[in-house]
């Protein structure tokens, strides 16, 4: 059905075929009795804009994929939401892949081979077994979003998580906290180089003030999702010398441990001083509000699609690059 | 380049052309060693699924859209989980589009225009101009996932939100409280329908328990977000009878709600108890914990995914239905 092309539609609303080409697009503003003329045309001759033939003709599709490893996180919804945007400025639509970090779910995207209409593919990998990535064949051009292992061939855009977690402890340590736990130490079997990156800033911070590590205030946990910090803090505050604050992987986490807290009868930031990491929208607006490290989300969705963008269009084989986005603590009233 | 067919790569690794089309799709599992096999294979001979030459050969791309107002809002990305979930069910991958809101956009998902690989749409609207879309062509199938005005020519989704206001009410009745704010009206501009029934079955409930209605308590919201929950019921609280209750149309408001009590002095929820709507994640770990209207999110998105592909593959001239997914009320601390 509808074999009716561009000009056709074109001729019968009677604008140019860029016009048309616009509406069907709607990348550009279009007077509204003009789209409404072309919509009409559209109708009547039945076109169906013919994708796949572009596909065929330019061997791109217009589409990235993203991969998180949850979108009901809300930092990779917020993520999301930031790559959207860029990629909409670049008339780049997204395919969101939310791979419930399974890392064979994630090794099919980081492949190419999860949805074959993708130019490229952005992945913020939770346990992607990256050593197995090297190795095998990838279809599509690929940039992590996030810590790597150093030898995986691909473009990576990340913040720079050993700073971000020193000056989190920092900021505790000035505030006069001497017993400060950390919640996001993973062991080895689900070690995420974003643990071990935050893990490293919060010990050089410790061991720059003079304090010894204490391995009881840093029990792994098995994820950052909220009720994992609630378990673990429990334990925390159990201790026969529990701690005056605790420095959080990540949001959810701190919401899991200012919950412990509550039911515990403890006050924050009284008697427990609580620091979180990403930033996500509910920090401002939680009781107490929770003080966190802010990754700049917008510029690391930027950096990331253009990074793909580039491969995709330019040299497959151009050398890979790190890029750095910026970050900042907000201190508010759960370390006040 | 690459010219190589599912055959040739099917013989090269000596496997069924069945097994390679299995390990490209990624939907069975395959035994690692016959993966790893048909993976050098694809590498080998430089393989491209050709995507291209199967939409134009069936018609169909295997993707749908799914627009939502915001994806930052948590519930939108639970339920866009959701319905990730319940087309990887299908075989079917999920484009997922962010209009923030913006009527104009979508409309232009709602037409099938914006991304003209989509088979068909579900659409989460705010905004959108229901009777532009009746007017208007429309390019793929169209399922509302929410309320709609009663005469758009589309399948549709939804809870009972009458009931479930009317419920919410209830509680807060059943509880002992008199004077019961409700944050989420709206004024004629901006209504919403989910905002309109939310209403209805408020007005309902305090009609049934002979309680009078006042409309300085229902004062009028430009969206659901924390930041208008917060500034709107900083002028409840101000009112020279300040409601003893308030039942928020979603967890946002309720957050920003209780934010602002905090803020003022009052505690929740002894002075103002609290209701949302959504059942977020974050409402089972805040403090205090929030009583919230729960839809049944996975069988909302089940029902919406299955309308919409019964319509791709089947009569797209049957008669639209309605469908409603169940929801319950969840007490907790903020109404305790």
């Amino acid at each position: 059905m509808g074999g009716a092309r561009l000009k056709d539609v074109a001729e019968r609303a009677g604008v140019s075929i860029k016009t048309v080409s616009n509406v069907v697009r709607g990348e550009i503003r279009v007077a509204e009795p003009t789209r409404t003329r072309v919509l009409r045309a559209i109708d009547e001759l039945d076109y169906r804009p013919n994708a796949s033939a572009r596909h065929l003709r330019t061997g791109r599709s217009g589409v990235i994929g993203l991969a998180v490893p949850e979108l009901v996180q809300p930092y990779f919804a917020e993520l999301a939401t930031a790559v959207i945007e860029a990629a909409r400025a670049h008339g780049v639509a997204v395919l969101v892949e939310d791979t419930g970090g399974d890392p064979e779910a994630e090794l099919r995207v980081a492949r190419g081979l999860s949805d074959p209409l993708v130019d490229g593919v952005l992945i913020s990998p939770s346990r992607l077994d990256q050593a197995a990535l090297v190795r095998g064949p990838r279809r599509v051009p690929l940039v992590l979003l996030g810590e790597r292992d150093f030898e995986v061939p691909a473009d990576h855009v990340l913040i720079d998580n050993v700073s971000a977690a020193r000056e989190a402890t920092e900021h505790l340590l000035a505030r006069g906290c001497r017993r400060i736990a950390a919640l996001g130490f993973q062991t080895s079997a689900t070690r995420h180089t974003t643990s071990q990156q935050r893990a490293r800033g919060y010990l050089t911070a410790l061991r720059a003030a003079g304090l010894a590590y204490d391995p009881a205030l840093t029990p792994p946990v098995r994820g950052f999702a909220r009720a994992e910090g609630q378990a673990v803090t429990r334990g925390l505050l159990a201790l026969p010398e529990p701690p005056d604050a605790v420095f959080c992987f990540s949001d959810l986490l701190a919401s899991g441990a200012v919950r412990a807290a509550y039911d515990a009868g403890v006050r924050v930031p009284g008697e427990l001083a609580v620091v979180g990491f990403d930033d996500i929208e509910e920090t401002r607006f939680c009781v107490p509000s929770l003080t966190t490290v802010a990754p700049d989300k917008a510029q690391l969705a930027r950096l990331a699609v253009d990074a793909l963008l580039t491969r995709v269009t330019g040299d497959p084989e151009a050398p890979h690059t790190t890029i750095h986005a910026s970050h900042r603590l907000i201190p508010r009233e759960s370390t006040s």
